[in-house]
Parts: structure tokens; sequence; C-alpha cells
């Protein structure tokens, strides 16, 4: 008598488990870049296009997790739909550069381990995202820069495409404009920081973030931005909290602003949100510098804050309400 | 009369500022790479050399800032000497790739601003650390890799040299060395990680950091390590510290090392030789990764830490007082 009821308490405790494991909460948060998005030059059909392309991003990302999957599939998958639509600035809608080539940039942190993987200046990988993961997963290395990390795919399962495949009119009239602005004035174009980025929260409690880009129309001399500096454009630690930015990337490495987020998390105890907004709306402003970020902290609590007039983002919280937004007064999961 | 006493209230006020301008605390470090430095291997004339190589660099660095130069000024002028010696891998001592190819990484940042400068995987700049300032000073970026970052420092008054410059038959004997090792198995050599760094602090209250390195032996892909990572191997902010690192780049990037000894001194209000230990003995060994700091905080206190057998390092203090110092258990300036 005493075994059976040892052995049913047991049953219990493991049942008690799983249904922890299914109630455990999952959420994901995605962005497309921030800047000056005016509802009054977008047009209806694009403005349609990209509110259905971060449904269909934030949805599968959510099926990944809600499936049991890890936060770092979710992630994956999010950043590599976003990739695959040209209306945002990574993989196949990536910005010309002066030289007229595409020139991407990923990284991706588990933070279970604070694993990380990073790529910089690749030129013919499809979804850059997928070499930074399999950087992360099946290399001694965190960060893999220009043909160094094409060759490192290529011993690999990675998907390469001719360089037209990154090819788009819309980009590449960005470039002749930005060219030509160049050419009569150093004034800047219109201020817009265009990444895309994806943080998330698995039923397991393991947070991962990860930022793709196709950097700046018109930029020079290998320049690198911050979406693949860790602790920069992309941070996650299960002890605080999961950071994708997007804006002008010199100030978000100057400032390390994905990590410094989760740094006041950590050390000062305050919450996401007010730390989110202290580095966004404070600090990075103090030095110049504008964009946002997603962020995701232990228990699914999702910040998605910007400095910005607007900032392409989505998400799919712990009670499964999804919010799609492009502009500043829209709501969203965090405001 | 009324007006001779306020003259006079000025003068003395502008006097006292030079005065306090004048025993305005100054002080630097630098270091030489950490890792398993034995005497028994080392030969007494190539430590004496190195020794020598260390006092001249940081006194050169020292004296900067006594005849009132910036801190940026010492950091660089010191990672330049360091650069310039065969016996330490960066610069003229860095070390073969895979491919037999110097491939160079170097950053450097000002504490009064944040502004910062990195170049990665240059292959003909003599002193990549000038061109790290040069991408500060002289552009909007913070970031410039390959030949971009070598066709930015054409256009401005770097000096270029040919591969061969880089040539040393130690570090060639060293990639051989590394290439047999990996064909029989997959062991790794020594584990020694040789980078150049600095930290100062100047008259006018101003921290900088510098950091320096060829990267690894052997390495493949365009693997990037923490040296050009800005807030991972190298950091700079008056409000807490300045930090340049030598390790294991992976772990350090991963942990934002640099930085996160800045954020511990600024959140949490520790010192700084606490939080340098903290990070560099307690986090940096749990996640596997080893290596060692310069620091110093913004009233001149210097912190040394390594979790390695030995660190080159040297120091001056804010007292005058040179420390030069190889092994663990030899006495420096920290410990």
């Amino acid at each position: 008598m005493k075994y059976f009821l040892l052995v049913t308490a047991g049953m219990i405790l493991a049942m008690n488990t799983v249904n922890a494991q299914t109630d455990a909460p999952i959420a994901i948060a995605i962005h497309g870049g921030a800047g000056t998005i005016k509802k009054s030059s977008m047009g209806a059909e694009r403005e349609s296009q990209i509110r259905s392309a971060m449904e269909a991003a934030v949805r599968a990302g959510h099926q990944v997790l809600d499936s049991g999957g890890t936060a770092l599939d979710a992630v994956s998958t999010a950043v590599r739909m976003l990739e695959d639509i040209p209306h945002f600035n990574a993989g196949k809608g990536a910005v010309f550069n002066a030289e007229g080539k595409n020139e991407l940039d990923a990284s991706i942190m588990d933070g279970a381990t604070r694993n990380a993987g990073a790529v910089a200046a690749v030129h013919t990988v499809k979804n850059p995202i997928e070499l930074a993961r399999l950087v992360m997963d099946q290399s001694p290395h965190v960060m893999l820069i220009g043909s160094g990390a094409e060759e490192f795919g290529r011993q690999h399962d990675i998907e390469f495409v001719e360089p037209s495949y990154f090819y788009t009119d819309y980009r590449w009239e960005q470039l002749q404009k930005a060219k030509a602005e160049q050419a009569t004035a150093e004034a800047g174009t219109e201020r817009w920081y265009s990444t895309v980025g994806a943080v998330a929260l698995d039923r397991d409690g393991n947070l991962a973030a990860a930022t793709s880009t196709g950097g700046t129309t018109n930029k020079r001399w290998g320049r690198v931005g911050d979406s693949p500096i860790i602790g920069a454009g992309t941070y996650a630690d299960n002890r605080s909290c999961a950071v994708s930015a997007t804006g002008t990337g010199e100030f978000f490495i100057r400032a390390v602003i994905a990590y410094d987020i989760c740094a006041r998390v950590f050390y000062q105890g305050i919450g996401l949100e007010t730390a989110a907004r202290q580095v966004i709306m404070d600090e990075l402003p103090q030095m110049g510098g504008d964009g946002g970020v997603i962020s995701m902290d232990k228990s699914g609590n999702i910040a998605m804050v910007f400095n910005t007039a607007g900032m392409y983002r989505a998400s799919i919280d712990t009670s499964g309400n999804m919010a799609v937004a492009i502009y500043g007064d829209e709501e969203s999961a965090s405001n």
C-alpha cells in the first residue's frame, strides 16, 4: 500500500510537470525596421502586403513554439521568411552598396547557452540567418566574414544564389537616388533603418534573438553596422532578456544597445519595458542615434520601443494575442 | 575697486583650475596577450626583449599623457609601438591564417564621447590601430572590414606595406606546427591568445582603450574574434571604465566582456577590480573561456586580471610607479 501511494504521488508529479510544460508561456515578436514611415507615401497596396508578410512570419514563428519547437527555431523561421520578402531590407530585398552590390549581415543568439553566430559581408547566401545559425551550431567560431564565411557555408547545406537574385527595381532606384543626392549635397536621405529581426520564448523557458540586414543603401568601404555584432544588434540571455535592434547602427554599436538593455534588467532589477525605454528614448537620442528594438524577458513580456515615427512590428504574446503595427500611434503589444 | 576684485577672483579661479589640471591623475596600462606563458620555454633573451618592449611602450604612452596629450593619443601611441614589435601578435608580428596570410583586426574607443573605430581583416596596413583611429575620426562609421577598409585608408595618410612585411620565421613555424597538429588530431595547441592593447586616463579625466591583433594561427573562414568588436574586446566610457581584452575571442564576444565590466561598475556601483574579477575569474570560466583584461576606472585605478598562467602587462599608475610583469605570480599594479 505504501508503494502504491508512492507510485501514485510520482505519477501525479509527472502529470503536473507535463501540464506545467503545456502551460508554460510562449511568445514571439518580430520587426522589419524602424524609421520615417509615412502613411501618405506608403500606398495602400504596399502597406497591405507588408502587414500580411509580417503576420505570416510571426504566425510561422509562433507555430514552431506552439508545437514544442525551440525559440532558436522560431526566430530562425520568422527571420528567414522576412528575408524572402522583397519589401524588407534583408535577404531578397537587400539594399545595394555604393558598388551596386548586395552585402548581407546576420546574427543569432541562444539565451540558454549564450551561444551565438554571426556573418557579415556575404553576397550569395540566400538566407544569411541560416548561415549565422550554422556558424553557431557547426563551427567553434562566433563571427565569420566575407568570402571566408561563404566558403564555410559551402561545406554545409546552405542555399546559394546568383547575386542577381537580390536585384529589385525598388532598391536599385533607391541607390540611384542616394548617389544623385550625394552628388549634389551630402544631405541624408529619408531616415530609414531597415533590418529584420525576431525574439522568442519557448516552452522550456529559453529565449533567442535573431537579426538580418542588407545594411544601408550606398554604403562604402565594407561598412558593418550593428546587425551582426553580438551585444549591439542582437543579444539573448535567459537570465535577463532577448533583443533585436534596428537603427543607426554606429550608435547601436557604441552604446552596445542590445546587451545594455539586458544588463539594466539583470543588474538593476528593473522591468524590460523600463530598461528598453531608458536605452531607446533617453540614452540613444542623447548620443544622436535613432531606431528601435523588439525585446522579450524570461516571462514572455514584450517591449517594442522606437524613437522614430514608425517601426514595422508584430507579435503574439503569452495569451496568444496577435498584434501587427507600423506607425507610432498604432496599438501594438507594448504600447 | 569692485571690478578689480572681480577680476582677481576670476584669476584665482583660473589658477586653481590650472593647478587642478596639473594635479589631475594620469595613468596607463598595456598588455601583450594572455595564456600559457612558461618561464621554462621562454628563454632569457626573448623574455628580456619582451620586457624592454613593454617598458618602452608604456613609457611612451605615459609621456603623451604627461605632456598634456589625450588618452586617445596615449593608447594609440602605445599600441602602435607594440604593433611594430615582432614578439607580439599584432601588426609586424601577426600570426598567419590557414591560407598563410596575415589578417589584422583593431579597435579604439574614446571614453569622453563614446566614439569608436574598428577594422577587421585588413592585410596591408602597417598599423591597424591607426586605421581604426582614422575610421573613428574621419568617417561616419564605426567598423570597416576587408578591402573596403583598406580603400578607405588609401584615401587618407595611412602607411601601407607589402604583405611580406608581416612575415616572421617564428609565426610561419607556428602555422606549420598548427597545420601538422591539425592533420594528426584536432587537439589544440598551447592555449595562447596574443593580442595587444592599452587603456589610459588623461589629465582632462578622459578614458580611452585600444586593442590590436593578428587573430589566431591557422584561422579559417574569415573568422573575426573580439578585438575589433566594440563591447567585447574594447570599451571606454568616462562614466565607468576603459577595458582592453585578450583571450578566447568567441567567449569574449558572447559575454560582451569589455562592456560587461563597465556595466557592473556603472549599474552595480562596485569597484573596478571587483567587477573585472567577477567577469574574468567567474563568468568567463563558467562559459568555458579564458584570457584576461587590462582595465582602468575614471580615477585611474588599474585592474589587470587574467585566469591564465600569465599575461604580458605593464603599467604606470597615478603615483608614477611603473610595473612590468609576465607571469601570474609576479607583482603588477593590480595584484
